[in-house]
């Protein structure tokens, strides 16, 4: 109950204060990344040329870096972009996107871990497995590790980077040190489109940057996303699939209101 | 009423002649760039390739410029083919995105105009105020300046580099030297998707393409993203929100047609 | 009845196998590529760095490789990684969007089927006119040739490069040295979005990463994109367009089974 009035409150703050999110992050999912960013009531700005990003995060109040379609230019500006954010002490949300799917995902996350030491990590049960040096099975971009034994999983990896960490899939579990979160909601439509993560990455930098508190901020923005997907599947009509499950997201985080949140959000602090 | 019949002309010419509009623009709306170009009547050409892009621009009708997320690479390519189509006597419309939130913005919205001089800008007031060297609180990429005064910015500025100069905003303003025409089609929505801004300066390079009045031409773009934002806006049904709005965005300038334009146009030459 | 038969047959295996369908594409419509992807039950990686394409190419069931953006970074890639996916025997699917366009697009195309050897090119019938070393006249990435003869033009280029060769339009061909498919599903509203002949190409990536009669697989991506152009035009309601149409696909191709192929597959064996 306490925990959902948190999540609330931090809705209002964030519709109040408006804040600017700049995002490195992959041409994939990016549209869906802004247009999330807007639906909750915050500001995107997209940028990654490494003569500017530095400049676009002194004056944001979050930064969101994803490595979904990483190459060479955009690992030297998320580089060089999210250590600028650190020393002003706003947050970064990082989404390490099919690490351990390739060399080059796995060096480039360990150097943005280690070079930035992000605010949150966001990934799916097989990508934090391997930031957390655990062996698990990669296909692709997609995670097929088992989601047994999150808590301590997301625990020890948060006590050893000293950041939030969220692992997202049917049951999602967030943890700051020996504090976590299980999160019910969410749908399994959720898991066939694209950007589904991406846009709860996005949805926890809009939280963060309106926020003091990045573990009740990354709630706020898991819950969100996995509500979202509910409204959006309940609102689907005989013949709808997963396009207009995907438009019904936008409208649905953007209707989302601190009562929507309350009385929907399924989060328990273990 | 004389002007709503131009504009309804340059819609019918649109649709005969169906222009190719070469974009140079950003990966975060350029799917939306290019099925707005599509709804309207036209065909889209993205390319950005400095190997390739002013052999794209030798048979194009119109060029777009839009520096929503420039890049070393992006920037060579806009002004070689800028100049290129300048030089054929091809219409260039330039969409300064974020002009004023860093430098390298500044630096190459100026560069831009200098060496390219592009047939009609298009921004909202913080972008053209900046341009025209006026003072201006930036935050990202939105407009945060007061829209007073906008027809004499517009019309100075548009008299000092000698091209057609837009304004939107709330009301928006489109100036020829000191002809002038103010447009109050539109609707609160279209500024909590992103998109909207860049969708415009598509329309008027489609409707440019077709035409040579390019006053007219710009101001028949204005007109057809205001009236599409009112009418996707018309079409909404209790629960829907930015998402389906979006999308009824393409819907209504795919039906749009002389008679709608006429009749929902709200123009006035000053 | 048999080929219908064979394509439903596809349908399955390809659910129950879900490939991982490598793409290296552009940044117009990867969202879309992604999405159509899933929707028929595949899981996409979109991936371009020359740093990680071989990696990632080394475990996927197919390789998409689509010019619709290319650049000097992401030729590289596309030779490097469909190189490798030709060693390793995946299929390798080739759109080569706007070939004749432009000199950079007809000399990658070619270098593309020399070094790589495709395993099915899918083109409209410019692309594969120009492919073919035929006279055609070009417009932007648009087909304005004309479609007569296209079963000569698909089959003699088939046996010279020993690939399957689809030629997508009004009706669409496919061969395989002489044997030849015509396929009548699809409805006009599929060439007023962008990305249908992508998701196309997407789509014959996925069914050949699930099956080994690459033929019959290439008939199912494009009978698959056909007959969802159908079902989208057919859900529309009065009002609708482009936009919703667009939205409508994604739905339709992630509700089509193997029943909905064969009735409403329009298919002819020459």
């Amino acid at each position: 109950m306490e925990v959902l009035q948190k999540i609330a409150d931090n809705l209002l703050r964030l519709r109040e204060r408006k804040p600017l999110v700049h995002h490195i992050t992959n041409y994939v999912t990016v549209n869906d990344c802004a247009n999330i960013t807007l639906a909750i009531g915050a500001s995107p700005v997209m940028a990654d040329d490494i003569a500017e990003v530095e400049e676009m995060a002194s004056f944001a109040s979050a930064l969101v870096l994803n490595m979904g379609t990483l190459n060479a230019r955009t690992i030297e500006s998320m580089l060089a972009t999210g250590q600028k954010a650190r020393q002003r002490g706003i947050p970064v949300v990082f989404d390490p996107v099919g690490v351990g799917a390739t060399s080059l995902r796995t060096s480039t996350a360990k150097q943005i871990i280690r070079e930035v030491r992000p605010t949150v990590i966001r990934g799916n049960m097989s990508e934090i497995k391997i930031i957390a040096g655990l062996d698990v099975a990669i296909k692709g971009v997609d995670s097929v590790a088992s989601e047994d034994a999150g808590e301590s999983v997301a625990s020890n990896l948060s006590h050893k980077l000293d950041c939030v960490v969220a692992i997202t899939g049917k049951t999602d579990i967030i943890a700051q040190g020996n504090r976590i979160y299980r999160i019910d909601n969410g749908h399994a439509l959720l898991s066939q489109i694209t950007g589904s993560g991406c846009m709860a990455t996005s949805l926890i930098g809009c939280f963060c940057g309106a926020a003091d508190d990045w573990f009740a901020a990354t709630a706020a923005g898991i819950v969100t996303m996995g509500l979202a997907g509910e409204l959006a599947h309940a609102s689907l009509q005989p013949g709808d699939g997963i396009g207009t499950f995907h438009i019904r997201l936008f409208d649905a985080v953007s209707v989302i209101n601190p009562d929507i949140l309350k009385k929907g959000g399924k989060i328990d602090e273990l």
